[in-house]
């Protein structure tokens, strides 16, 4: 099969949303935003064996590829509309498309976003996707708009992705509780709504993909603040206290990175209608630069463990 | 160094335009586009020793992997405005890096784009650019306006980027004319302020990427019509026809891919106009199906080979 026939086959009906004016199929395709709207762009790259286990189910990769993405959309409070995929292959084996194009179908409407273009190659397994989002002019969410004393929250539970991957690794997802911190890896949580829905009380955002202490770190870079963390407050799964315990849950949940949970900033005004979104406050941010831990009301010690960053040590 | 100390030193300040509203270093870009505009999107991967020799210079490659992607705009008739980067390497070579960054940014200011955002990962190498552009709303030239009887042309000449290509696979760069030829695959021309100029006088164009008879032939399904191509009319440069000769140089103009030149179709009324900008007439769109080759006023036979094709025979 070729090129032209694989794209049509697999890949002309993935999600549909307003706006495309030109979709599969032409040189480029063309979509139209509302007035008086921004563009959000944001584009990340999944390699095998270095983003995710070669070996993961193609319907799995899919789904992670797009949520990845979608995640740097929530971080900004931008709606994510259209995206673009740059799929590089070894083969074009038929069962692994049909399953990749299921998977990324399926998150395509999970996150109400549509395909619009692309380009297949042949080469290693490499998936890049870039998101279109749009957001009201003016409104976007970022990094730098933090202050001393605001509140810090996170979405969700930490640690579960990397823990996953650390019983995969050990081969080890023998129970139920770990086959669902893995599946935390492959499902990563999608918070664009209650990023938009959010926006209007949050100062800062940005979405933990190297882990906490790594995410903060940029935050705090941007906003020119410092942070405390309360280790007591950091939301921990039962499967992950079931599977690590709680010492090593807390490292994962600190310095474990593929969480694609958000990391949110406010002004402490804000906090019952943040917390009654369902967001855990962790702490938060500081005149004095640095992140300090605590527990129990205590300063504790900063796992020697860091984020994952590529190209470290080169 | 680490990922993010990469991307300040290297890709901070790759062109510069309008509309940047938050470039790199957020969660993701965000830029804003003139009212009645509407947004061009294409995306285009390049993989070393599939898309280019992986002995080439970063500079060249970099140079090639923007002015192939600027071309899909060109085809559309979109002003392209902005970019993101996701570039996998094997390692960290700055010195590569710097060359690439370098190579980038002489492209960057020569198509008038901004690097916007990216992501840099580990891997083997490969670069994915998704580029932005702008047109007014409606106005976009797709592959599906042509009829029956419109002129074609195609711009610049055709064939001397599969001319260097193998020229260089035989270990044949030798001469001047053949270097010519090499670095015409490596400095893709840009054609986008011919296309937005002569917009409103075309029906349809599309980019020469897989070769003059495969492009045709998208556009001709695209637009339910045939062509009848005259092989004197085929624009052959000196130093194609010093390095190939007469027939060798009409099969390369033929079926070479990566020439990224326009072909376009317009109304006969246009021809002075579109002539005088610089294009050749090489055609014509016909009623009935197929497209048909002639020389000195005769049927020729249609070359054997095809455009290059990813995963052809899979």
């Amino acid at each position: 099969m070729d090129e032209f026939a694989l794209i049509r086959q697999y890949f002309s009906d993935i999600g549909h949303v307003a706006g495309v004016e030109v979709g599969i199929g032409d040189d480029a395709a063309v979509v139209s935003m509302p007035p008086s709207t921004e563009l959000a762009v944001a584009t990340d790259t999944l390699v095998a064996d270095v983003h995710f286990p070669a070996s993961g189910a193609a319907g799995d990769v899919a789904f992670r590829a797009l949520a990845v993405n979608v995640s740097d959309m929530a971080a900004m409070a931008a709606k994510p509309r259209w995206f673009t995929l740059a799929l590089t292959l070894p083969a074009a084996d038929p069962e692994w498309l049909q399953a990749f194009a299921t998977g990324l179908g399926v998150a395509a409407q999970r996150c109400n976003v549509q395909l619009i273009g692309g380009d297949t190659t042949r080469g290693p397994l490499t998936i890049t996707l870039q998101l279109l989002g749009e957001l009201p002019a003016g409104q976007r969410l970022l990094r730098s708009g933090a202050r001393a004393d605001d509140d810090l929250f996170v979405t969700g539970c930490l640690g579960e992705a990397a823990g996953g991957l650390a019983l995969l690794k050990a081969s080890a997802v023998t129970t139920d509780a770990a086959k669902a911190l893995l599946q935390r890896f492959w499902e990563p949580p999608i918070r664009t709504e209650l990023a938009v829905q959010l926006a209007g009380q949050l100062r800062a955002a940005i979405d933990v993909s190297d882990g906490l202490l790594s995410d903060l770190g940029h935050l705090c870079a941007a906003s020119e603040v410092g942070a405390r963390i309360d280790l007591n407050a950091l939301p921990l799964s039962p499967e992950l206290l079931a599977c690590h315990g709680q010492l090593r849950a807390v490292e994962l949940a600190l310095t474990g990175g593929d969480d694609y949970e958000l990391l949110l900033a406010a002004d402490p005004r804000h906090r019952a209608t943040i917390e009654a979104a369902g967001c855990t406050r962790v702490g938060r941010l500081t005149a004095a630069s640095g992140i300090h831990l605590h527990r129990d009301g205590e300063p504790a010690a900063t796992p020697a463990m860091t984020g994952y960053r590529h190209f470290h040590g080169d």
